[in-house]
């Protein structure tokens, strides 16, 4: 098996280096620079080789693999369901904050300045209290009936997951949106299985339902995948530290990581930050205090300019089949 | 990627078939169902094929990849840990639950005799408060003067291992044991990476030292890993039914597990059940109510009789080259 995998890497390879592995990304400093690191981690000559098993890579999800404004996938899908609720429950129908929720004023502000209670109460209620199976059917329709989703898939970073797979690393989705909720999605959008999928969990119960095993929802976060907590949550679902991660600007969130990822200098480290400067294509925004990109400094990491680096951002087609399967 | 995948296994399953891919095992109903099994589970035209991505194999780690008796690896880590406690810290010296562990008094009978509040203040005492790293660093020290915990692998386990992974299944072990212990010997022993491995686990913490990001250990479980749980665990880690799985008659441990992975009867799934019935070559031990053999039956898992279907049980040298590297 390792032999095989051996004679592949070999194949796959050249094949990528005189092909463009990556058509999306302009060429300069920041393709060359992501490509010079993957050659490197495969060249068992190079003082940064990295061996097979330890090309693990970390992507955050809402804003660097997919769009995130004017409001994250999993912020569209818990409206729908309050929606929903609100429909046949008097109760939520008079919530305020239901209400608040909905009416989509100022929509890409709500979850920027609404108190964490008062959302996380929405969610305990439409996202809760179901079996994961249903849950995940749940994600399923919404998205099939929402294609306009897959075209918030960044292109860029779809070519990027490709050329690290072609290259023997096993990406993973690293992601403060909830596991099961991405995990519907991952596969599809991203080629990524559902067992690279980690992110804010909910507390779970096993039941007895006619014989049958069912695992039930929950209204408590079991873990909250943020900032700091996703350097334990590599460390506690993969046990390694990965030698490549790539984060956004836009909220600090992902600088724990990306520090987590690049700290040991006598080993490989990449990181990648996304950084939201094109208002036109896309949209334009950072950090209030600057901190991912004062960290980007402090710490050699390689900024992705959507304005400079990015060809195309989305995919000219919201084509299913254009997504590599898993592995 | 995917191409190539399909060709290796077709070059790897018949190569399989050919030779005697379970040389440990006896010939018998045993190993004829576990080959028929994988045959089918590789097959497309057959009613019994599963896609690769599906291909998920759960073990319990200690009583089904290795021995248990006289006590289970990590009391035996534990039990070390806390001498070298005693030896340095009066506290413990003087400590009644530190002696009763550490005098080994029948030794067999503690760890199921003693109350878990007990064990699980020196588990806290001796397993937490360094960082992961230092954790590790303390295990495969351990191991490498105990070079004899390697001689407790189950040989026909290991060689049933290999022959999922060479039909393109993913190993996961999905233990009562601690994730970072067992992360520390799971490659060298069973070929299973980190991040295929699932266990109890403690909380931890972020800490900053000298500028570096290190994860300090927190005397409290984060999650205990052992029967209903597991069922939580592994669809919080890995997010699919799995479609094989095993366990060990011994302390009911696995049943909720592999009902878990064989309950859909509109999709293949395998339970194996290793029952401890050799008491010239192993440990002749079972559930002291039959849960687990009761449970076999009702819901038709395989049951691996060590005395009839094992051949050899632990490898006959302890060769850390015969363990096959991940991957």
């Amino acid at each position: 098996m390792k032999h095989v995998l051996l004679i592949l890497l070999f194949i796959s390879s050249p094949a990528y280096a005189r092909s463009d592995a990556l058509p999306s990304w302009n060429d300069g400093p920041t393709k060359t620079a992501i490509i010079t690191f993957v050659q490197q981690a495969v060249d068992e000559q190079s003082e940064h080789y990295v061996p097979v098993a330890e090309r693990i890579a970390v992507f955050d999800n809402d804003g660097t693999l997919m769009g995130e404004k004017p409001v994250f996938l999993q912020g569209n899908f818990l409206a729908f369901l309050a929606e929903s609720a609100m429909d046949t429950n008097p109760t939520y129908a008079q919530d305020a904050d239901f209400k608040a929720l909905v009416e989509r004023e100022n929509w890409q502000r709500y979850f920027e300045t609404t108190p964490w209670e008062k959302t996380l109460k929405i969610y305990a209620a439409t996202h809760t209290g179901m079996t994961q199976t249903a849950f995940t059917k749940m994600v399923k329709d919404y998205l099939r009936v929402h294609e306009q989703y897959r075209r918030t898939v960044y292109q860029p970073m779809r070519e990027l997951l490709d050329y690290l797979r072609a290259n023997g690393f096993k990406p993973y989705i690293v992601t403060g949106s909830e596991n099961q909720f991405v995990r519907a999605f991952s596969e599809e959008y991203f080629g990524i299985p559902p067992e690279q999928v980690i992110g804010t969990s909910w507390k779970t119960e096993v039941q007895e339902v006619d014989g049958r095993i069912e695992i039930k929802r929950l209204p408590e976060f079991s873990f909250y995948n943020d900032k700091k907590s996703k350097v334990e949550a590599i460390d506690h679902y993969i046990g390694r530290v990965p030698v490549f991660a790539a984060g956004n600007d836009g909220n600090a969130g992902d600088i724990y990581m990306l520090r987590y990822a690049t700290q040991d200098k006598e080993r490989p480290g990449f990181g990648l930050i996304v950084a939201h400067d094109d208002g036109k294509r896309e949209a334009a925004y950072t950090d209030k205090d600057g901190a991912t990109l004062a960290a980007a400094r402090t710490y050699g990491w390689t900024v992705a300019h959507v304005a400079d680096d990015w060809k195309t951002i989305f995919p000219a087609v919201s084509n299913r089949n254009s997504v590599p399967a898993a592995r």
